[in-house]
C-alpha cells in the first residue's frame, strides 16, 4: 500500500470509529437508554458527528485523494482500492457541498420539527406540523441546490443514496408498478374472497414468539455470535462492525405478524453487514451498497423467502408445535393465505406485498411537487386523501392515519421513500437470479435450508459491501438493468394463484 | 461568563461527550456486545480515547487555563468557578506529562498482558503472568518518574486519583487499621463461635433476586428514570450523565449475597452519579471526587446501611416472603449472622467486613516493594502468600486463588487498590456525621426510609461532584481529617457485638 493509501485509511479508519460510537450511542437510545439520558445524549452523538464531519471533509483528505485518483487510474474500476477512491471521493464531495452552517440548520430544524410531528399525529392536527415541514422542504430544496442537479432537484437528493439514479428512471419504473398494480388490486377486489386471517390475531406469548423468530433467522444465517437482537419501538438494523450487527424488533400479544415477519426482515439486513468483506473494515465501503440495495435483502428474506408457501411447508409444524392451543385447528394452507393477505390499508408500515409500492409512489410523487414548488404544504392533506383514493380506493380516517403517519418528513431527507421500492424490485430481481442458479431453491428452502441461498448472495451482493452502485450490481449480477418485470410476475403469479384468478 | 470560560467549557465538553461515548461503548461491551465484536471495539475505542487526550492537552487549553486561573484567583476557591478551573489544571497537568508515546505503550502492554493474566490465572500458572507483570511494573515506574514526586513514587501514582493523598499517610492508616484489626480477627477465632450461612446457599430464583434487588435500592432512592440495571460478569457503575446512570450486577441462583449486595453496592456509586449538580455537566466536575470517595459510597450502602440490623428489620420480612421455601425456616436474627459471617478468605472480593483491609494492605505493601524494586516480579508469589500466613492466617491453595486473583496487575495502574480502604474508612467517618446529624436515623432505616440519609449525602457530598478532594470533603462535612477511628470503632461494636465478645 503506498504511504498516502496508508494516511488515507487511518482517517477513514477514525472517521469510521466516530461514526460507529455514534450509531453504538444510537442503538442504546432505542433500546436501553433510560428517559433521562436524553438530552446528554444528543450532546454527544452531535460531537461525534460534527468531529466525524470536520475530519472527512478536511483538505488532507481532499488531497489525498486527488493523488490516490491518479495512482488508482490505471487499476480495474472493479478492484478494492480503485473502488474505495471512488466511493470515497463520491461521499467525500457530497459532504463538502453541504455547508457547516447548513448541516447544523438542518439539525436544529429536525430538532425543532421531531416533537412537533410527535404532536400533531397524536392530535391528527397538520396544521400544528405544517409551519416546520414548510421548514423542512425549503431546507430539502436549499441541499438540493448546493449539491447541484442538471433536471430535478430530486435527482441531486436521491443521488445521495442512491447514485446514478434519476427520478425519470423512478418515474418509469412507478409506472411500470401502477400499471400492473392497479389491475390485480381491482382483480383481487372484484374475485370476492376474503381471507380469514383471524388465526393471526390470537394471544401469543412473547417470550415464545421472540424465540421462534430468533431459531428461524439463525436457521437462516444470521450469525448470533456477530449479532444479537432487542426490543424497541420502531425496529431497525445497525451495524458496529461485521462482526458486531445489532438487529431490534417489537412484539405483540396479539398480532404473530410483527414481531415474526420484523425479525425476519431485520436479519435481513442484518445479514447483510455480516457478509461485507472484512478487508473493507473501517473503510465507506464497510457497510451495503445503497438503502435500495439494502432493502432488497430485508424484503427478499421477509417477504420472497418469509412469505412463501415452501418456508411454511416446513415451519409451520414448528409455529403449530410452539403455539398449539392457538393453532391446532389452522391447516399449514390457511395460515400461508393469511400471512399474504391482500388488503388496501391507509397504513404504509401494514401494507401487503401488493399495495405497499403505490404507499412509495404517492409519496414520491407529493416529494416531487413540493421540491418543484408545484404543491404548497397547505394542500398536501388534501394532496395525499386523493392519491389514496386513487391508488388504493380508500380515504385515511384522519391525518394521523394519512400524511403524518411517517416519521420521515420531520427530517430533511426527501429521496429517501423510493428505497423501500427498489428494494422490492431490486429483491425481485436477485431472487429470480438465484432461482436460475440453483434449481431446486424451492426444495432446499421447504427443508428448511438455507445456506444456498444466503451462500449465492454472500458470494454475489454482500461481500461487496459498498463498492459498486445499485445499477452497477444489477449490471454485474443479471447482466441487464433494474426491472420491473420479476416484480410483477412475482405478484402475478403468487397472488393471482393465491386469489384464484385467471392467469 | 467570560469569553476564554466560554471557550474552555466548550473544549471541555467536547472532551466530556468523547469520554461519555467510550464509557457507552464500554457499558456495550460488558453487558450486551456478541463477542465478534472485540476488535473492532477495541479501534473505536482507542480512537475515542486518543481524540479525546489529544484535544484535551492541546496548547489552547494550556493557554486558556493559565488566563482564567489569573481570573478566578480572586473567587472563593470552593467556587464552582474556581474548583473547575483548579481541578481541570490538575488533570491537564498529569495528562501531558504522559507522552503520547508513552500512554500508547501502556495501552499496547495491557492488550497483551490482558489475556497473558487470563490463561495464568486459568492454568494458576504465575510463570506465564510474570513478563508482563515484569513490563508493567516498569511501566508503573515510567509513569511515576514521568508524574514526578517528593518523597516516593508511589506518591506520584495515587496523586493521579487521590490528589493530595501520600504513601506516607496511607502507611499510618493502614498501620491503624493492622492494630485493631488482627487482634479482633483472632477474638472472633478464639472465641469458636462457627455462624450458620447455609441459608445463603439455597437456590434463589434469579428473576426473584433481581427484583429484590431493584426494589431494595430504588427503595434507597437510585432514580430508575435516570438509571438501569444489567447484567455483567466483573460488575461495575458508569456514568453517561447525571441524567444516565448504569449499574450492572452478576447473580448465582446458588449464593443470595451476590446479586443483592452486589446491587447495593452499585446503587451507591450510583446515586453518588445521580446526586452531582447538574451544573457541572460536561466539565471534569462532573463526577464523584476520587476512587476512595466512590468507594465510600458503595460500601456505605452495601455495608453500614445493607448489612445492619435496622436494614433487615424492614427488609427481611419482605425477603422471606419472597422466598419462603428458602428462608421460612430461617430467622431474622440468624439471617443477619449470616450475611455478617467473619471468615478469612484466600479472595479479596469475597472478603469479610472485618479483613478485607488486610487484602488491600498486602497489596498495598507488595505494589510499594514493587515500585521501589525491593521486590522481583519472580519473588512476589512467595512474598504474597507470606503476607496472606501473617494477616490472615491462610495461605491460598494456589496462585489463581493468590497473586493471580485480581484483574489490576494486568493494566498499568498502581496506587488504585488503596481506594478500597480509603473507601471503607471515609464511609465509616461519614456515617458517625450522618448519625450526629439525624439522631433516629436507625429507626427511619428500620422503617424503610432512606430519604433522610440520601438527603444528607446528597447535600453535603453528591451534589459536590469533583470539586473537592477526599481530604477537603472530610475537612468541609467532619471538621476534621481522614480518620480510620469511625471505622475501627465500628468493626469493634458490630462484630464484638455479633460474636459476643468482651467490651
Amino acid at each position: 500500500m503506498s504511504e498516502q493509501m496508508q494516511q488515507l485509511r487511518e482517517i477513514l479508519g477514525e472517521v469510521s470509529d466516530l461514526g460507529r460510537a455514534a450509531a453504538v450511542l444510537g442503538w442504546d437510545q432505542e433500546t436501553y437508554m433510560p428517559r433521562g439520558g436524553v438530552r446528554a445524549r444528543a450532546e454527544q452523538l452531535a460531537t461525534l458527528r460534527r468531529l466525524a464531519h470536520t475530519r472527512f471533509t478536511s483538505a488532507e483528505v481532499g488531497r489525498l485523494l486527488d493523488a490516490l485518483a491518479a495512482e488508482t487510474a490505471a487499476l480495474d474500476p472493479a478492484s478494492d482500492d480503485a473502488s474505495l477512491i471512488r466511493v470515497t471521493r463520491r461521499d467525500y464531495d457530497h459532504s463538502c457541498k453541504l455547508s457547516p452552517e447548513l448541516v447544523a440548520e438542518i439539525s436544529r430544524a429536525t430538532s425543532l420539527a421531531r416533537p412537533a410531528w410527535i404532536d400533531a399525529r397524536a392530535q391528527s392536527d397538520f396544521a400544528l406540523f405544517a409551519p416546520y415541514l414548510e421548514k423542512n422542504v425549503a431546507l430539502n430544496q436549499r441541499v438540493a441546490e448546493a449539491l447541484g442537479y442538471t433536471s430535478h432537484p430530486y435527482d441531486a437528493l436521491l443521488d445521495r443514496s442512491e447514485p446514478d439514479m434519476t427520478a425519470a428512471q423512478l418515474r418509469t419504473l412507478f409506472d411500470e408498478l401502477k400499471a400492473a398494480i392497479v389491475p390485480l388490486v381491482r382483480a383481487i377486489a372484484a374475485q370476492g374472497a376474503v381471507i380469514d386471517d383471524s388465526c393471526l390475531y390470537r394471544g401469543y406469548d412473547e417470550q415464545q414468539q421472540l424465540a421462534l423468530g430468533l431459531q428461524v433467522v439463525q436457521q437462516y444465517g444470521f450469525d448470533m455470535e456477530r449479532g444479537r437482537e432487542d426490543l424497541t419501538t420502531h425496529p431497525f438494523c445497525t451495524s458496529f462492525a461485521p462482526g458486531d450487527v445489532r438487529i431490534t424488533t417489537r412484539v405483540s400479544r396479539d398480532f404473530l405478524p410483527m414481531a415474526l415477519f420484523g425479525t425476519m426482515h431485520e436479519s435481513g439486513h442484518g445479514m447483510y453487514e455480516q457478509g461485507v468483506n472484512p478487508a473493507f473494515d473501517r473503510t465507506p465501503l464497510c457497510r451495503g451498497a445503497s438503502p435500495g440495495v439494502h432493502e432488497s435483502q430485508s424484503r427478499l428474506w421477509e417477504n420472497l423467502v418469509g412469505r412463501s408457501r415452501p418456508f411454511w411447508q416446513h415451519w409451520y409444524g414448528k409455529l403449530q408445535a410452539a403455539f398449539p392451543a392457538q393453532l391446532q385447528d389452522v391447516d399449514g394452507a390457511t395460515f400461508y393465505r393469511a400471512v399474504n393477505k391482500v388488503s388496501p390499508s391507509p397504513i404504509r408500515v401494514e401494507a401487503d406485498e401488493v399495495t405497499y409500492n403505490l404507499h412509495i409512489l404517492l409519496r414520491f410523487e407529493l416529494e416531487m411537487a413540493l421540491l418543484e414548488g408545484q404543491l404548497k404544504v397547505a394542500d398536501l392533506p388534501a394532496a395525499w386523501n386523493a392519491r389514496m383514493q386513487e391508488y388504493l380506493g380508500i380515504t385515511p380516517p384522519n391525518d394521523a392515519q394519512g400524511v403524518l403517519q411517517d416519521i420521515h418528513w420531520s427530517g430533511v431527507g426527501f429521496g429517501g421513500f423510493p428505497g423501500y421500492t427498489l428494494g422490492n424490485i431490486i429483491g425481485a430481481q436477485l431472487f429470480a437470479q438465484v432461482h436460475a442458479a440453483i434449481p431446486d431453491l424451492d426444495s432446499q428452502i421447504a427443508a428448511g435450508e438455507f445456506a444456498g441461498l444466503l451462500g449465492w448472495l454472500r458470494t454475489n451482493l454482500y461481500q461487496h459491501g459498498r463498492k459498486f452502485t445499485a445499477n452497477e450490481l444489477l449490471q454485474r449480477i443479471t447482466g441487464g438493468p433494474l426491472s420491473t418485470a420479476p416484480w410483477i410476475s412475482y405478484v402475478r403469479q403468487k397472488f393471482g394463484d393465491l386469489y384464484g384468478l385467471a392467469a
